[in-house]
């Protein structure tokens, strides 16, 4: 079992990764102990694990509640439900929260906990790659205000990361694939010898190899931590992590979330951030475009803007995404490869023809 | 100007207490810097004092929302409508709140901005004796879910709070006098000394001479600073200022919060707290009854359970409070005048009928 540590000032708490651990009942009876407990999941993630899930937690109560799957269930409605559920229950505030699926539902049921009683412990159990690899990493809890994504949430550190490799096997290859764009988000800010060893491996990483998974979900997660470490309520520092994220958002708001997932808006995103990187003469070397391009191909993951959107309408979404501060556009860019920084930009006219060129 | 300050690990303000605070437009430019602000109010208290903080502010863009006043709109759509209004207005995540108002709109503005971008910093302006007592200070934010009281909320210490005691005056009786059971409640955990005082000012604070209310202010909120600064999230010894909530909780959602203010409640329930410490043998000196009865009184506070309410159903509606842990029920209890102590009580046949002795 891969064991990595988020040390905090006020929690500290393990991300743990293996094969089976839903399975595993010792592991389970520790971190439970005697607390009452609720699994929160989703109505895709529940038919293939909740029932395993239960079982290892035979012992207990098996409390439970489903909620529908999708972002657009990401929103306040879905957590005054959870929370309305817990309060009919009379769940209490020493009870424990175990957020069961991907982004969406660690997400969403994180910040019901924090917020419950003004703060319940939960642990998450991350089913996708995207939550693996970003989302269930931090203590980052939010839902969408309307068009406004995360608009809503809280900082709330889980107790504990359970990573089952099993339930990769699970996804389907665009959900597989999308999650794969943190990881070579995090490469490329972070870490260049990782992003070497991903353009190595991106053949057993694309067939799933769970050995090479998890040495994938150990390289990328230590970067996340190093940065959350530094900066938890993103003063600054961890804004690194939103590197493609203010093209990403555009992108995935231009159509209303439905052209792209996260991950792929990101991928979309990150190319953009690179080739702007260039152009301003923030990277030098020019090359690191095209490998990732090629990285990102392997996982077929998409690189280009659709060749419809219009850069005047994408540039607006920029700018209304929250990053924005002191009316100037931060941007994350890359220096050199594994080294990243934050740049206010001003020049709105040259990010607008900029965007042209991309699409 | 007094001046208090409280100081907790990730955070350090100041209680700022005067007449005419609200009209001071150096220590508001002061507070405000150039950032962009909002003030949230109600619609009882717009008419009185918005126009004077909007004058006082008048460098700066007069942006406001008003919500609609009562316990009953202290709830989750509430908070939904202000993350909305903030969202479609692009409120910036540096921006500043300013909750101007009594507990309903602290508790619930507080709540709001601690959500919303997971964050937003605020100024507390009480203009009610409760939320100058009690809610402003110590960073609990919350609303209700359905019966649930404060069910739903976070610890998010304001920038500021700013207590101009001009606004007292504006309190009609019943409201002026409510919000004085808490600095009762201060007395007689922590500081005899006080509670003499508010005994022999009685009159003067009855009155509602300012000069004297400033120094109650001044020592009633130095009692829960520093038992904040003991204990931010409550793990223990904050559950000291839950002295007669629990009682007064139940005491108050019996009618569905229709027969009672929250301090009136609170006032009855620490005469139940202080006659079972008697009881139980906690509290030698059986004479306190008595005098915080008459001080109680002196105020117009009720002091005792109305006679057709029922033991069992608010023995009930006390277990079901949230400060219940491990299924015993928490009560904190006076050992001697200035001095309370948690103790678990299991023996809730002894309860029901020692309630059924106090109606």
């Amino acid at each position: 079992m891969i064991r990595l540590q988020v040390s905090l000032p006020a929690s500290t708490y393990p991300i743990l990764v293996a094969e089976g651990l839903l399975q595993n009942q010792s592991l389970w009876q520790e971190l439970t102990q005697q607390r009452p407990f609720c699994i929160v999941t989703d109505d895709q993630v529940a038919p293939l694990y909740l029932g395993l899930l239960c079982k290892t937690l035979s012992s207990k109560v098996k409390d439970h509640i489903v909620i529908p799957a999708g972002e657009k269930h990401k929103n306040i409605n879905t957590v005054t439900m959870i929370l309305t559920q817990w309060t009919e229950r009379y769940f209490p505030r020493d009870g424990l929260i175990i957020a069961l699926g991907g982004g969406v539902v660690g997400d969403t049921v994180g910040f019901a906990a924090a917020v419950y009683q003004r703060g319940l412990d939960f642990i998450q159990v991350p089913t996708t790659t995207l939550a693996m690899l970003d989302s269930s990493v931090g203590g980052k809890t939010a839902v969408n205000l309307g068009m406004a994504k995360n608009n809503v949430g809280a900082f709330h550190q889980p107790k504990a990361v359970l990573i089952d490799l099993v339930t990769l096997c699970s996804l389907n290859e665009r959900e597989y694939a999308a999650g794969l764009a943190e990881a070579i988000k995090h490469s490329l800010i972070a870490d260049a010898d990782f992003f070497a060893w991903l353009v190595r491996e991106r053949q057993q990483i694309a067939e799933r190899n769970l050995k090479v998974l998890a040495e994938l979900i150990q390289r990328s997660c230590a970067i996340k931590i190093k940065i959350v470490e530094m900066d938890e309520r993103e003063n600054h520092l961890r804004m690194l992590l939103n590197f493609g994220h203010t093209f990403g958002h555009a992108i995935e708001a231009y159509n209303h979330y439905q052209d792209f997932k996260h991950g792929e808006a990101v991928a979309i995103g990150m190319m953009c951030a690179l080739a702007w990187s260039v152009e301003q003469g923030y990277l030098a070397d020019a090359s690191h475009l095209e490998t990732t391009r090629l990285l990102l191909e392997a996982f077929n993951l998409p690189t280009r803007i659709p060749e419809h959107y219009e850069a005047k309408k994408l540039l607006d979404l920029m700018q209304h995404d929250k990053k924005k501060r002191e009316g100037l556009l931060n941007l994350v860019v890359l220096q050199k490869l594994g080294q990243a920084v934050i740049v206010k930009e001003n020049d709105l006219t040259a990010l607008e023809q900029f965007l042209g060129r991309q699409i």
